[in-house]
């Protein structure tokens, strides 16, 4: 797979497509100092400002303009950040959404999705059930399915906000810390990058795809609960997101929950960015020093989602 | 007054400050198509991250490098963005801060002033009387003054929004969509530049202060109330801003509390920007058509502040 080019072609689609609905998110270099951090710069790509509130818009959106969407729409599993992208992006688009989601599914997430005008499907007490109905319903219908990150337009779409940060920077960043749960935006980063920048992958202590499937040298199912498994709660490692980061990614850090909360309040408090916990893990990574940067490297974080509730913010 | 050299030289000491205060906020570039405005480019300038959560900062900051500071410190009546401005502004600095602020001000904002090292006072009942308590101890201590837009290094601080504007950009937006309440903001930018874009005043109708000095023909006490008297609720226009208004703003707009609400949650939710209520008036004059730019323009919306409970977001 020739990453740069699928990462091209889908910045290309975003750019040529008329409705305006990925955006171009804005990348806040900061000296160190700004952030208390001891190293020349630290740069927020500010992509919780995206579409959809999070990154996945943008892959979910890749592949929707990849491919002929039949009249059955689109159809997702997922409570999550993902199922949110897909609804949004099948609206900018006009087509139909089907999200299955299980009935741990918030009523508000029901609710949000309802909203961007998907049908919700609620069924099955677990995710595992709900996405096996999803499967059976998409072979029923033909309508076009999304993946929450292993899908090839998905990372490549994810890429994207690499491909944003070098050519706003104008060079790309010494270091990128980047948040991991099934890895779809991990993977397109790094396929961005390759050795051009030094990949960190974050993990929270309670949610450790990776860093588990490192242990074990393969992908493994996982336990996953904590502060972050909303949005970084996949059960195993992608099996893109695992090739990639195999060969581009020399380091995967844990951070325990504590060290996120105080990182996401402290995004609010100093820096007025309303972000969910996911979004944190590179700012926590800096101020626990899990991961200490050069006193003259420039230091990436990408802030990828927004959806919290801004009331456990105050 | 040479304000071009005054901004410049602001920008220059916030640039050599070894502390990292003051912000490069982001400048975030749009199509039109994004916002569902039918001009060429939207801008957002996102001043609302600036240090202390408003473009406040920018203004005290440079008045606290510009001049020598006692020990006695700085002094301050407002219990509002410029208040917090001003002690944060000290506490860079490391030197005292006093702020003055009547019995209504709300025991939550006296706290935040506290949290930043502030000694605060709360005396009278109304602000000119906690202002005129300030003035005294003032004469008594002769700590440093700030004022919350009326003093030429607060104008010229502010200034520097629209330096950084056109800078980032490579060049001046056609329009600046500008809130105002004493008028600092909208002097610094107009002061900056001058007539190579179009500078448009926007207020709440239930805090007219521009408006109703235009339609006087010169500076005048108004009421003030509604959902953005807490920032924009000076009584009077500025005698800088005023002069500076006169010369280069051709345009003073009135927008009602209800559009100003509504922008501000369009803000939230669309765009995961959390603002207080006087930073959305740029919004709202483009959704209500109040402000109609040409399809061709690229107009720029100071996000001025986000001085907001997230509480009252959700």
């Amino acid at each position: 797979m020739n990453w740069a080019t699928a990462i091209d072609a889908a910045a290309q689609r975003f750019a040529r497509d008329g409705h305006g609905f990925i955006r171009r998110t804005p990348l806040w270099q900061l000296p160190g100092a700004a952030l208390g951090i001891d190293c020349r710069e630290v740069w927020l790509k500010l992509e919780h400002l995206q579409s959809s509130g999070s990154f996945k818009a943008r892959g979910m959106y890749n592949r929707l303009l990849a491919h002929p969407i039949p009249f059955s729409g689109v159809i997702v599993a997922s409570g999550g950040n993902a199922g949110i992208a897909t609804a949004a992006a099948a609206r900018a688009l006009h087509v139909r959404c089907e999200v299955f989601v299980p009935t741990v599914c918030s009523p508000a997430k029901q609710s949000k999705l309802r909203e961007l005008g998907a049908k919700v499907v609620v069924t099955g007490s677990v995710y595992a059930e709900a996405l096996e109905a999803c499967l059976q319903r998409q072979k029923e219908t033909g309508a076009l399915l999304t993946h929450a990150y292993d899908q090839p337009e998905v990372v490549a779409g994810a890429g994207t906000v690499a491909q944003e940060i070098e050519h706003r920077a104008g060079r790309a960043p010494d270091s990128v810390l980047v948040s991991v749960g099934g890895g779809g935006l991990i993977a397109g980063i790094a396929a961005w990058f390759e050795q051009r920048s030094r990949v960190v992958a974050l993990e929270p202590e309670l949610a450790p795809t990776l860093y588990r499937a490192r242990e074990n040298g393969a992908p493994v199912d996982v336990d996953v609960s904590g502060i972050a498994a909303d949005s970084l709660g996949a059960k195993r490692i992608g099996a893109i997101a695992w090739e990639v980061t195999q060969q581009h990614v020399p380091q995967a850090l844990l951070l325990p929950d504590a060290a996120i909360l105080a990182a996401q309040q402290a995004l609010w408090k100093d820096f007025k960015l309303a972000v969910e916990p996911a979004a944190a893990l590179g700012l926590a990574a800096l101020r626990t020093g899990a991961y200490q940067p050069a006193k003259d490297e420039n230091v990436c974080l990408v802030i990828c989602g927004a959806n919290v509730d801004p009331a456990t913010l105050a």
